[in-house]
């Protein structure tokens, strides 16, 4: 039985390690064109911003400790071609640049994503970065350690993270947004209260221009030197980084005649099965189950990647296992600001086909004579006309993660806002007010609910 | 109409509020023993511990704001007797020393609980306190500010907030517990887990003795001297707080001949209607509807008290609104360590028939490079034969409370382990592990489950 997982970074790494406790005596092999596998990429704005020194802490497992299980991990060879009909993948070293044809009895794809590029004059100049592997992050720390301004093209996850990681690093930084705020995947009025208080805290120390394309970077061989917007702004930078989102690495899968999905990415099932018999595929590159319509979607994150990789090797092993899909749940932080989400914001509801209603409430997170309290905006959506929750937002200083969790659990079990308000969260002062901001919230949703009846 | 309500702490003093709110011209007539209303109680031990200095913080709304909304507010005012075929109260002003007859047309009984004072010679020196109104805290404050050693009997939640307030304040403490650990509410891997770190951060500032009865108290008219257990241990001590639990006031109702439940609380519906027509009862003396066996049980807690009185008011003036029950949901903190539940432990799910099987897990709360990061500890308990769902507990200095919401939703909805093992939980390196601690924990449960089938 020999296992050949192609990309190394959570999911295939996983599947990797997964597989080879599964499985005593299999052979196991792991490709990447990657210099680094199991890392933890969603770290690399902390390591960026100085929380550790040494970038090895991103490392969850070493190659040789992999090697020492005898999964054999072939850094630096880049997988091109998938042959289904004679299981066999045309692998290129790209240290010794040589190709050659190697076997499968199981192959997992976990070829992740890449940065989507686009389309900005002069964008190949030095010190224009973007951030997936750990070399981009050890090379923008170093650039960010020698800099005193920095530039970020897109305001969405990694753009926020990086923004905090900058300035916690005392740059000076310009943020470039296209839509009319930052944090598009939010609602608009959560993305503008986002806005209002990054502003609020900003002190001097950055700026944000939102309904701002990029279209130049002006520079020399020495790198970047200046950026340049479509409404004409002009201004000097020492670095760029590009943070306009990813796209699946999913063409390997299509060449090699596996199904993509509606998304753009690799269609698998529950069990993590392409099209392809003994093909699976997992992680970044593969489109998710929404519990919350029913459809597909592709939304790349790490703890996606993790539970997917696991599936993947436990069903390629000869065993079973499913992973059901996804409520869209996230979180990150910018400088004092917690934002995170899950299920479906208003907008998405609306074009899913749902009637939505929402209702927002801004309180303390705590007891307000405790010490450390903080507010949060909290945003809850639910069907207007049976009430089943659609989904949750938070926004603020305070603990908004808490509760975007506790709603979670209530999208996963289809609860309705009408259920939801009989739920036991719990009080003290140190954790939350006598009456937690989710019932506040969930109270008048509650009455719209009837309303509408 | 006029509506009378007996006690003004937290769900009297909501009750109050709700039905001002409800009915512009109904007469309103609160009445209590004590000389302040409407505060948080659950906040005198952060009061002691020094977070703010002004106890009116404590307050959530004063008399004056009762009076300016024309609810006339009668501290010192006791309530002797009630009779219900007259609908009739006697009231004794304590100030005054005179009785009177007061009539109502909705009575709403907020009498709350008073501490258990346990059979201790000498118990009633001076400097042997309890914890329950204003004047007990600001009392224990005063002399805690000029003492150097203060002794806490009993372990348990407001136990364990003192010996914070306490070490904080600087004070040598001395806590005694009857039972062979702390927190007995909790299992007991779970209570020694607290009782060993609690000892690991001690550094001499405090000890804990377990399984000892404090048997006598000596002093004179100065106040208590000194401790004596039951197995011989005496030490000095400057003043003591008896923190030995609470019993509901529900002699006034029982009295007037409303039904008392079986926890030996005042027995209401969901409307929080007693046995007796046009009288209500909330908070701290009535049992309420447990979800996950379907029992009564009494948990006297702030946010339970205030959602009841909420709900006694709307019934009150007429309209409709149901409180449904309650999970067990509680958190609280002791220095650097956070314990919560929701439903039942395991040593309670046994005791109420189901064959309870748990998994426990210790692991970060964060990713591990994070330079907050901390460990909990998480105790997941399901039936052995179906899966569901019937508790949790969580220790340790990380984000314990995150964890504990999230479970209180899937016990709300009836969740099965397997069902909550899909859950999509948030994740970003500052706040959990790429797989949270409590899908470990449930992956573990689900195994267990599906041995014993």
């Amino acid at each position: 039985m020999k296992i050949v997982i192609l990309g190394g970074v959570a999911a295939g790494a996983k599947a990797a390690a997964k597989a080879r406790r599964l499985l005593n005596d299999a052979e196991i092999d792991l490709y990447t064109d990657d210099t680094h596998i199991s890392y933890s990429a969603c770290g690399l704005p902390y390591y960026i911003e100085g929380n550790f020194e040494d970038y090895r802490q991103l490392l969850v497992r070493s190659p040789e400790e992999f090697e020492e299980k005898n999964v054999h991990i072939h850094l630096r060879h880049r997988a091109v071609k998938i042959l289904p009909v004679s299981k066999q993948i045309l692998i290129e070293d790209l240290e010794k640049q040589r190709a050659f044809l190697t076997e499968y009895d199981k192959l997992i794809i976990a070829t992740g994503a890449r940065p989507v590029i686009p389309n900005i004059k002069n964008v190949e100049l030095p010190n224009v970065f973007t951030l997936r592997k750990i070399e981009d992050g050890i090379e923008i720390k170093k650039k960010a350690l020698k800099s005193s301004h920095a530039t970020i093209v897109g305001a969405g996850y990694i753009g926020m993270e990086l923004l905090e990681a900058f300035v916690k690093q005392k740059l000076k930084v310009t943020v470039v947004e296209y839509s009319n705020t930052v944090m598009p995947v939010m609602d608009d009025d959560m993305s503008k209260l986002i806005l209002e208080q990054l502003n609020t805290i900003n002190q001097g120390r950055f700026e944000i221009l939102t309904s701002e394309l990029v279209t130049e970077f002006s520079g020399d061989l020495n790198g970047v030197h200046s950026v340049k917007t479509g409404t004409g702004k002009e201004f000097d930078t020492d670095f760029v980084v590009i943070c306009s989102g990813v796209v699946p690495n999913a063409e390997i899968a299509r060449d090699a005649g596996i199904e993509l999905g509606v998304t753009g990415a690799i269609k698998v099932n529950e069990r993590m099965e392409t099209s392809i018999a003994d093909i699976y595929a997992c992680g970044d590159c593969v489109e998710e189950h929404f519990f919350i319509t029913g459809t597909k979607v592709w939304m790349p994150l790490g703890s996606n990647a993790n539970k997917e990789g696991r599936t993947a090797a436990i069903n390629a092993c000869g065993f079973d296992d499913r992973f059901h899909g996804i409520l869209g749940s996230a979180v990150t932080r910018c400088l004092n600001l917690t934002m995170a989400m899950t299920g479906l914001t208003e907008k998405k509801a609306l074009f899913s086909g749902f009637k939505p209603v929402s209702a927002t409430v801004t309180k303390n997170d705590k007891v307000g004579y405790m010490p450390n309290v903080n507010n949060i905006t909290l945003k809850l959506t639910a069907d207007s006309q049976t009430g089943l929750l659609l989904g949750a937002q938070a926004v603020g200083a305070g603990d908004a993660d808490k509760r975007i969790n506790t709603l979670t659990t209530a999208l996963l079990s289809k609860m309705t806002v009408q259920e939801f308000c009989k739920n036991d969260l719990t009080y003290a002062p140190p954790f939350s007010p006598t009456i937690d901001p989710l019932l506040n919230a969930a109270e008048i949703l509650k009455s719209k609910i009837n309303l509408s009846e």
